[in-house]
């Protein structure tokens, strides 16, 4: 039985006496000295952020953390009702429910910048590639990252997401190229086009310079930080029992009442 | 059918113009103020840390996060591979796996801390307490959050936490406790008994108030960040089908020579 | 780099030109010949069920395979909400609902028969072990197994499943057990101790000999049946979007309330 | 807070003194009468299978369930690993591994097949409806459902399945539509083009007239099962752990060698 493949991974050494990440010391490099969002970036980039990066990225991590009774919650809460013992399953359960359905726009909207501009640097005639995204998706005027069905007149993230990325330097082509769909689409279509916050998390992505591919997963870590909320309050004022007993009821007398 | 009860919840309000958690505004207190370590904080203290916590919480967030090929890894990326639509899910089966087995020592450490010591105000003698400990543990020799097996002579992330607690002034009973514990065990069992870097998170947790059953959702938390990671490196670089065809050929080879 | 260990399993050999599972070939003895509940059977035994066997597991493998709306379709159903792409993350979800505190009475009954009588041929005193086990639980009355909240006078399963079991030659001792635990709490604590459905299915999969531990994978592959149902029919007629909006807006209006 | 929609189920209706399924009779009608597979075909169409179906649609349930150490299983059997308390949540993760990248192509095959065909009945051309999918496949030359990399000459399961649909009067236009592929793709590709076990699955499912968007859940049932005899063993005699630390040694040492 030929081994055909060595197993290789450049992301950490664990030796008796140390730990490193990406070649920088656990003790000496990270532990009290960065955050929580700044291992993630080291994570994704290889690299500790700068303070800017810093600032920018733990605001995207942040800002779909908590959105109250989402899908994800009420899904870890239902798994974790009675169940001490199943804290993980019931934050790996919430996080599965990030789908493309519920949470895809995030990442549709990076891959569609991504693709229309795989060089940020390449000087690109932005109002071109705007005009060809907005053509690609004129039959049914849904694109990813726009249109917000619940805050009026914009997601509140939104506008503060982009005040942070003027700040600290990350208002670059991506988010350019946003703002160029939205207003063609808007004269277009003749109706608001809004930039979702997912939009914005996803546009920001990509002035981070991360991968489209690695957005659902900075997604699912900060759902993870909303849930442990969730999960603490489930625990002391459990209500995911109610919706469940709700749910049974109501749908067996509907049943009953058509026999 | 009755609705017996009210759904309640004071985690988040969304409203179409504002966001608020825990009564803070999503935009205006914590998107570009705090880090990511902060914002779970804040979902379990239902208020912000000061900065020696935020400090403190931060570091056992992330001591968690990396430590090469864990199960939960490996667990992710067999589930990635070749499936660039599931990043959730590979995440999610990856908490799956910090069950009682593999991740249970820093809840149990928790657990037994809060249980010998309920109120970490009363004056009650650590020295008693900790023998209490060492008696129903003296069968198997085995206290949850004690014993190093790979690292020599103790895990360096231990030292470390350690350090960070008493800098920022979380070198409380819970920690004097774990330490006389291991006087005492060592003493009593004629052998080394280091404080794990699990029990160290443990007994930091308590000093930061922390109910032991939430802990177990922070090591869930800060390993999704590490996972980021080990997902985008197996994108690039992929093992996780290298792994799976030895275990196919190995195990089919034994069996085959057995007949 | 030693390898410690050889990785062996005994359960399937994948070859280029057949695959048998338990030494028995997955295409001439299996496919076509038996059915699902008996390919788990042989999962778990390691041999073909006796015809009694078939009908006996089966039974018991279906029987908690639908309840309408249970905590398990719900996740399940959120999770899938409008995600096309993600069925099997959606039963996983749904599986990691069936916790210990929803769904652990089948395994704790197995458990503690097993326990209490770890050789079922042993002659022991059955009356006996029914008082040490009332004993055992006399300080909350509540013993695994027992108590059926909402069916009035009984889970109608129970009666049927003991049903099929006494045709079939499984009203072994562990029934048996189970009858004597009932009444002698009833008369002690003065009040009725149905048997429950899942009280009904440990003692059940311990007539099968299946050990305690297994009990709630059993019950995991009863429920992914019952999934099917409810993916299918949220994917043509949706309610989990409905259940979740609910939710959403009444914990907001119960909050903006009380400010 | 208006209620915009009734929830409302036709699967079961749970009453106290009885559970319906699909308007059967859980007890009277089900329990001891049907087998599993047939339960998750009532799931799946709403009513019983005739002889021929049963017998069918067990045999493509089973197909799956076992094939030594697939990804799923060693998963599973990961998240197992030391915990006895999580057998569902090893079971969930496992399932969360049937994602495209490993277990699409029955669920692709199944799609492609019914877009084809939408009406079984419908008169239409095969032979144009083989040409049409082979030239949309021509530029890689991979068509979802064919290729077995591994079985020489061709996967023995999908012998067997094509065996029993024809002895079962399952042979309809599916599983014709897929041999002339076979034969067109062969012919045009200059290669041999074997029908894999999955696209036999997935033809096969065509002809009992499931919607593709079940298929997979139909192989999450399937693994699942097969999952049952992994825990097992696992908790008999492990192997995870093994595999986890031979990963852990030699990407560490891979690293070591590198600095």
């Amino acid at each position: 039985m030929a081994q055909r493949k060595t197993l290789k991974s450049g992301i950490a050494a664990v030796e008796q006496d140390r730990i490193t990440v990406h070649g920088l010391d656990l003790n000496r490099d990270l532990l009290g000295k960065i955050n929580l969002g700044d291992m993630a970036f080291l994570e994704l980039k290889k690299r500790l952020p700068t303070p800017q990066e810093s600032v920018m990225f733990n605001a995207i991590a942040m800002a779909m953390a908590e959105y109250g009774m989402t899908p994800s919650a009420i899904v870890a809460r239902i798994v974790y009702t009675g169940s001490p013992e199943s804290v993980p399953p019931a934050i790996g359960a919430g996080i599965n429910a990030l789908g493309h359905g519920l949470a895809g726009a995030m990442e549709k909207a990076a891959k569609m910048l991504q693709q229309a501009l795989p060089d940020p640097q390449a000087n690109l005639d932005l109002e071109a590639l705007a005009q060809k995204i907005v053509d690609a998706h004129a039959e049914n005027r849904k694109i990813p990252g726009f249109g917000v069905p619940f805050h009026k007149p914009l997601d509140p993230r939104t506008t503060r997401l982009c005040e942070i990325a003027r700040t600290n330097g990350f208002d670059g082509p991506y988010l350019k190229l946003m703002g160029l769909i939205k207003r063609q689409a808007s004269s277009r279509f003749g109706q608001a086009f809004p930039i979702s916050a997912p939009g914005a998390v996803g546009a920001i992505a990509c002035e981070l310079r991360l991968p489209w591919h690695t957005v659902r997963g900075i997604l699912a870590v900060g759902r993870a930080v909303g849930l442990l909320g969730h999960l603490l309050e489930e625990n002391d004022e459990p209500l995911a029992r109610e919706i469940q007993t709700r749910a049974q009821e109501e749908t067996t007398a509907n049943l009953r009442q058509k026999r």
